[in-house]
């Protein structure tokens, strides 16, 4: 139905939407101002894919085609609108980890992706993936003055790695480039979801 | 009386030399030593340009003119000295609004326009300017543990936005490219500084 | 015994091994999961030296060359393991601060050199020396919520800015180019240490 190219790029829209929701409804839990939303949606929703594309010395993805960053704007006017209508306080911080959890399904496999067709070491691959998926969302936290939320008890780390980890695998098994893409972002969906629902957490660091 | 050039490089150093001393009144205001002082100053005279540079793929503006690294230098070291000796403990955090607002005037218009002269989509050069407007004064604030000023209740980002939405409207109609960068200049520094006195807001998100 | 190219990399392979300690240690102050440690280790070890790349606009040095970034995930693996038997809470911090030293001195001296090969003007190379040092660990801080290490009260940018400063002094008068560049580590280390050990200070801004 869709050819990689083309699923490449409507889940990298998708990505920048859902990662531009999750930070304007951080824009949200701070009550700032339209452009507040506006901002923290694009920031959130471009930064990490900068950044790698920055390291990777490629041109910036949005520089050249607006329509992500017309995505980040409408996504915070969007918001700003219906999450004050919809939204009780309460449940403003689960809508934004779940759309948090969509981005970083996405982002985790494209970043990698990106990366791996420039033939850098896997390693380096999976460093992008895991940079694409999480610098956003930081920034995100430490513009608002959260903890960030790949700090937090539950595994988010984890997740983006097994997306990056299971594309790298498999696009040396699969024929199918588009199953190669899609199959990993489930994998490190359920694996974030699974995560949030039962609260699962990776043994920590036992201080004496 | 200047050509464009001239006007784009004194502005861009008077935009430098500005948010250099805001930064030092920030390191004033942590006590910092004479290092402290010149390193905030550094951090956000040529923050934002920075980024704005790297994003453009262009070479970063003070790697091979050190004339703004100097200026940043001079300013910390001028702050240190004066600001001890003339100005009072509540004046600092007013005189750091201040030169913040005059860097935001100047930076706004100066960055939209590298960007709109290397030909990016209205809407690209319009995030460069607000790009190289906020992201020194972001950095400043947060490495002091501080609220983004951005973030305030004052009515911020539009200020540099309508410096950078006027500049993309008045380079279609008038004549003189000096004008053009200095009205939208004037407009963006009346916006912010009816802002600070009159303590204008936009509308916050209103939480149920 | 080791030629200059030689004597870079392998310095350049320790700063980056001893940051990532100490960034995992800050993982460790935090409690956080092994992948926790892998990412403060890298971040911490090659955030600087990442910054200096971006804005000389050369390669990132860890891109073509996984070497760097195995060496931040090991780093990371054992200090999870081997933090957590031999290190009582009070010891981390020192530990930590003594990494930090460690990668301080190489580091500084290190960009310091990369950027003036490259035939910038020495107050560039300086701040590149600075930029080299200082921006893996203010991330490492800035990620983990505590004030920026080179904001304390110890002199810290002095230590960096003195091995920076003798790297360009002496490049004018040595012959050997190993020695140019393990005395200038030598003296960052021993003004930080010094520092550390009897507790040196610059004097502060005095507010009235």
């Amino acid at each position: 139905m869709f050819d990689t190219a083309q699923t490449l790029y409507i889940a990298g829209m998708v990505g920048v939407g859902v990662f531009a929701v999750s930070g304007a409804l951080a824009a949200a839990e701070k009550n700032l101002d339209i452009l507040g939303f506006i901002l923290f949606a694009t920031v959130t929703g471009v930064g990490g894919g900068t950044l790698r594309d920055l390291i990777l010395d490629v041109d910036v993805f949005w520089v050249a085609h607006p329509l992500d960053l017309q995505i980040c704007v409408a996504a915070g006017v969007l918001t700003y609108f219906v999450a004050s209508q919809f939204l009780e306080r309460q449940r403003l911080k689960r809508a934004l980890l779940w759309a948090d959890a969509m981005g970083l399904a996405l982002f985790c496999v494209l970043g990698t992706a990106k990366a791996h067709a420039l033939g850098v070491d896997p390693l380096v691959a999976c460093a992008m993936g895991l940079i694409t998926t999480t610098f956003g969302s930081v920034t995100r936290d430490i513009l608002s003055g959260r903890e960030p939320v790949l700090l937090g008890q539950e595994i988010y780390v984890t997740a983006a790695l097994s997306g990056a980890l299971s594309y790298l695998v498999l696009i040396h098994w699969l024929e199918s480039e588009a199953v190669t893409l899609i199959l990993p972002m489930l994998i490190a969906f359920l694996v974030r979801a699974a995560a949030m629902v039962f609260d699962l957490r990776l043994p920590k660091y036992s201080r004496r």
